[in-house]
């Protein structure tokens, strides 16, 4: 179980990108370029196709023109880690196959979802099926353990075997369990071998790099990237834990509200587009009075997302 | 909410057909044809792409492709109603309108599923997109719902609502809740109102059948299709309950195992063919001593699968 620490490996922060639909909920490719260039240049890397960007409300061959799009546009690949993992093999296959040809620095994969009650053996198949079937020695996945949305959790026993099974394929986590406990044991179990653990949230950000983790994979990225990025990159310096606080407090008032509709109200105010509140049923837009108390709070605690109104289309 | 009663809607037993993959894990048509074939002739009709036939681990391409290779082979599409419900609004509007122009009777839909927490407003919205997007007054659309997996509730107050609105596409409900209390209470409220219920398993046919309802689309009427519908046919006879009794005990068998293993454990054993036992990851396959287990049940319960063997793959 011994994993060469890669130094070429994505790090720090990275963000499930929103995506921008059109008032007829396709996604929209140009607007999505846009935001994504926008969040480079925040240092964040484009964790797209996550649960905060809608992913598994979108087709397939949606996701795999969106993906294109950005490499088209000439962003970078080898700061992308795409979401990939879908409920069917021959899907998920398919979509990460995609992604590595592209050159993605690494994807991030759910675990087959609808079926409930699995067994660690089934979901090491089910991983095992797709590396083998990918057959692609530049494969870098980060596992995807979100037990509140999935439902089907990623034990550290599967993380164990999967890893001896697959030192070269298997090469992180995004622990979006909500529990500190499993994060520092994956810290503590699987990161000295070059595993590479994303806290869920900037909530954990901090404790996460003074465990020797990765970064994090965060939603409040789409809205606060430069903050938290930063503190990723001076989480050495005394204010850190000042930096933490400030980034909890922001992330607070996102959570007050449902997160993706949030998130999605605050970059339409802040961009200036409202095309931007929309959501794929089954999600739900925020209500006037919701994004009114989002936008007031925000506006209370000073927000700002710099940049992102004069953000060119095509640059 | 008044529907008028069409007595040309599918009703009685319906079947989520196990889907037969070969070794390579690749749906085979030919097999599958041939088994609906089988479970035709034993008067059941063909809710393909369940919970129970692994749909949710295969791609859109995958059933679309199934679909088509049973009207190709001229099964009734009069007697099909393929489950169409993905995740991904866009999927489920094809997948659909596919079933809708191919003739399909019905189509069982699950709710979008990897989000949970959603509200009956997102959930209308899904139910409402799809319907208006597919465009077709041949669409009966039968909900389903199945909570311990799909996580993902259908209320009585939404079936309320979607009857309201589309009295002529919802046609139904197919509630694997396990819970009688609720399918009672569907029965009740809506039944009257040509909405038909069928019941998840045949462990409440005959409840349901007396309750008013439409029958039942039920995993062990893969196994044990003639008796299953043989019920629902002479449920009024004084052996009803004697009936009933017999199929509760075979079903008992079966769920001591994991189901869609055991279903094709039993298929591979009583068609000849093992390569009826593959199952995609995330499932495992049963082990021997499962197997062993399973089959010695079913010898000492006089079961059998009467034509099953020699049913020809080319009639």
């Amino acid at each position: 179980m011994t994993n060469s620490v890669d130094s070429s490996r994505i790090r720090g922060v990275l963000v499930p990108v929103v995506t921008p639909f059109d008032r007829e909920l396709r996604p929209d490719p140009k607007r999505f370029v846009r935001q994504c260039r926008w969040l480079l240049d925040q240092d964040v890397g484009l964790a797209a196709f996550g649960t905060n960007s809608e992913a598994n409300s979108m087709a397939l061959a949606e996701k795999i023109a969106l993906l294109d799009a950005l490499v088209e546009a000439g962003l970078p690949t080898g700061r992308m880690m795409p979401g990939t993992g879908c409920c069917a093999l021959t899907e998920s296959v398919e979509l990460t196959r995609h992604a590595v040809r592209l050159g993605c620095a690494g994807v991030l994969m759910l675990p087959p979802f609808y079926y409930k009650g699995i067994s660690d053996e089934g979901l090491f198949r089910s991983y095992s099926e797709i590396i083998q079937r990918v057959g692609d020695t530049r494969l870098r996945i980060y596992l995807y353990h979100i037990p509140p949305v999935s439902q089907v959790p990623i034990s550290l026993p599967l993380i164990e075997r999967l890893l001896k099974a697959y030192p070269g394929a298997i090469a992180g986590v995004k622990d979006s369990s909500g529990n500190w406990d499993n994060t520092r044991a994956m810290l503590e179990q699987f990161q000295p071998h070059g595993f590479d653990v994303f806290a869920g949230s900037e909530a954990f950000l901090l404790a996460t790099l003074r465990g020797g983790g990765a970064g994090c994979i965060s939603a409040t990225a789409n809205v606060n990237p430069g903050p938290i990025a930063r503190l990723a990159r001076t989480w050495r310096q005394p204010d850190a834990d000042d930096q933490q606080r400030a980034l909890c407090a922001l992330r607070d008032i996102f959570q007050k509200f449902p997160m993706i509709p949030a998130l999605k109200a605050a970059v339409a105010e802040y961009a200036g587009d409202p095309d931007w509140a929309w959501v794929r049923p089954p999600l739900v837009e925020l209500d006037d009075v919701q994004r009114g108390a989002l936008l007031s709070a925000l506006r209370a605690a000073g927000f700002a997302m710099p940049g992102l109104r004069s953000s060119p289309v095509h640059p």
